[in-house]
């Protein structure tokens, strides 16, 4: 499994994601799942993929050009010019490797689908926010729904929907992301530590601040006990339940 | 969808379950998913179903052995001599139910599958708390494992993996539960309101309370509300993140 999130905030758009893969629960691996390309000045676009582990490498080895020699590459990802462009290049790319490893045509179940968020920002354009399904096809984040998910989403949605702000600041937005993925570790064991983070400033066009929080990293454990004990006195603070014969 | 939560606590067990039943969005109702059967001074004991109506009404059906007239009917859940025995008539029931249905023979992903929580007190025997699959095997709760979820499960988890403590008032319960339910209700329109509630007081071998938390319940509106500003007020406690370059 894998956790990934993007969040569209009015200052910028902030980026996590796991780096556990699995293949089974006695085969795991640490693989990155974001991947970003920027041109200073110009563009700053970021990719977190969720599902087949062989989909997605392929999808970002052709968005890299990688079939080329070192000297020829020219990624489109590089020359498109817009982010709309971007999603529908990524988009028909990720349905091309899905249909050439299914036997039996795309079907929406295939074993070699995959989720795609993408995010960025491209010259004039404003920062734009997608998720990009298996079929090639896309959606994009708006007011009513700032965020993107994929993969093991549930456990790690209820704190979005309750903290989110599009006001918050950068360093908030990653707090908010760390208790997520908090939550999503400690019920998922295919979900994991180290978490990529890349938060990128709206209008900068440039890389902005990419990190990696390692698994003993001290803050997270911070988070990871502090919030345990914060919903616990959260919980205390709410109104006592009565059973209603008491009550009377 | 449905949610239902069965915990277990020193001092007796606590069922909740939601009653939304759906065939599509477009096709909502309401049903009741939790059944007790007592006898005052002998036993009590409480079902909560999740999955394909029709299997779960037939196998309520059968228990109550509703095929017989009124005057004939000696359930055999009122004559079982210990939990053990209950939860494998229940898990039979279950799967002949559920095979009778499937054309194909038992499969694992059956439309026609469901599963079921129980627990409940007989005689001199421990109160117990099992979930029973589809293939009408069952696991029990234990130290480590105090609670079943069943239906939309990953949403209200969290809380409960947090705040669970086996030493915990009934009222405490009941409260922990309805925050976990608040989350699940939020994040998926197929769980709702009205809740049914029951709560089993150990050794007692009586009913206990049954209540009917309903939609526009106040307390709920309390909790609901409260709950969004208390995890707000939680998040903001802990402590702040900083960008490694800034600690530097």
């Amino acid at each position: 499994m894998t956790y990934c999130v993007g969040l569209m905030l009015n200052r910028g758009l902030v980026f996590m994601s796991d780096t556990r893969t699995n293949s089974g629960v006695d085969n795991i691996s640490t693989f990155r799942k974001m991947f970003t390309w920027h041109v200073t000045g110009d563009r700053c676009i970021t990719l977190m993929t969720a599902g087949n582990l062989a989909t997605t490498q392929a999808v970002i080895s052709l968005l890299d050009e990688r079939s080329k020699e070192p000297g020829d590459r020219n990624p489109g990802i590089l020359e498109a010019e817009s982010m709309f462009q971007v999603a529908t290049l990524v988009g028909g790319l990720l349905k091309k490797v899905i249909a050439s490893n299914a036997d039996t045509g795309q079907v929406a179940d295939s074993t070699f689908n995959a989720t795609i968020i993408l995010g960025g920002q491209i010259g004039a354009g404003e920062q734009r926010l997608f998720m990009i399904y298996p079929e090639g096809n896309f959606i994009e984040a708006s007011y009513d729904t700032p965020f993107f998910q994929i993969g093991e989403t549930k456990y790690g949605r209820p704190i979005l929907i309750r903290a989110y702000d599009p006001e918050m600041s950068f360093e908030d937005a990653v707090k908010l992301l760390l208790v997520s993925f908090d939550s999503t570790i400690k019920a998922n064991l295919s979900v994991s530590l180290p978490l990529d983070v890349h938060v990128y400033e709206k209008d900068s066009l440039d890389l902005g601040r990419v990190y990696r929080v390692q698994a003993d990293d001290p803050y997270f454990e911070q988070i990871s006990t502090g919030w345990g004990v914060a919903l616990r006195s959260a919980f205390n603070e709410l109104p006592p339940f009565r059973f209603p014969e008491a009550t009377d």
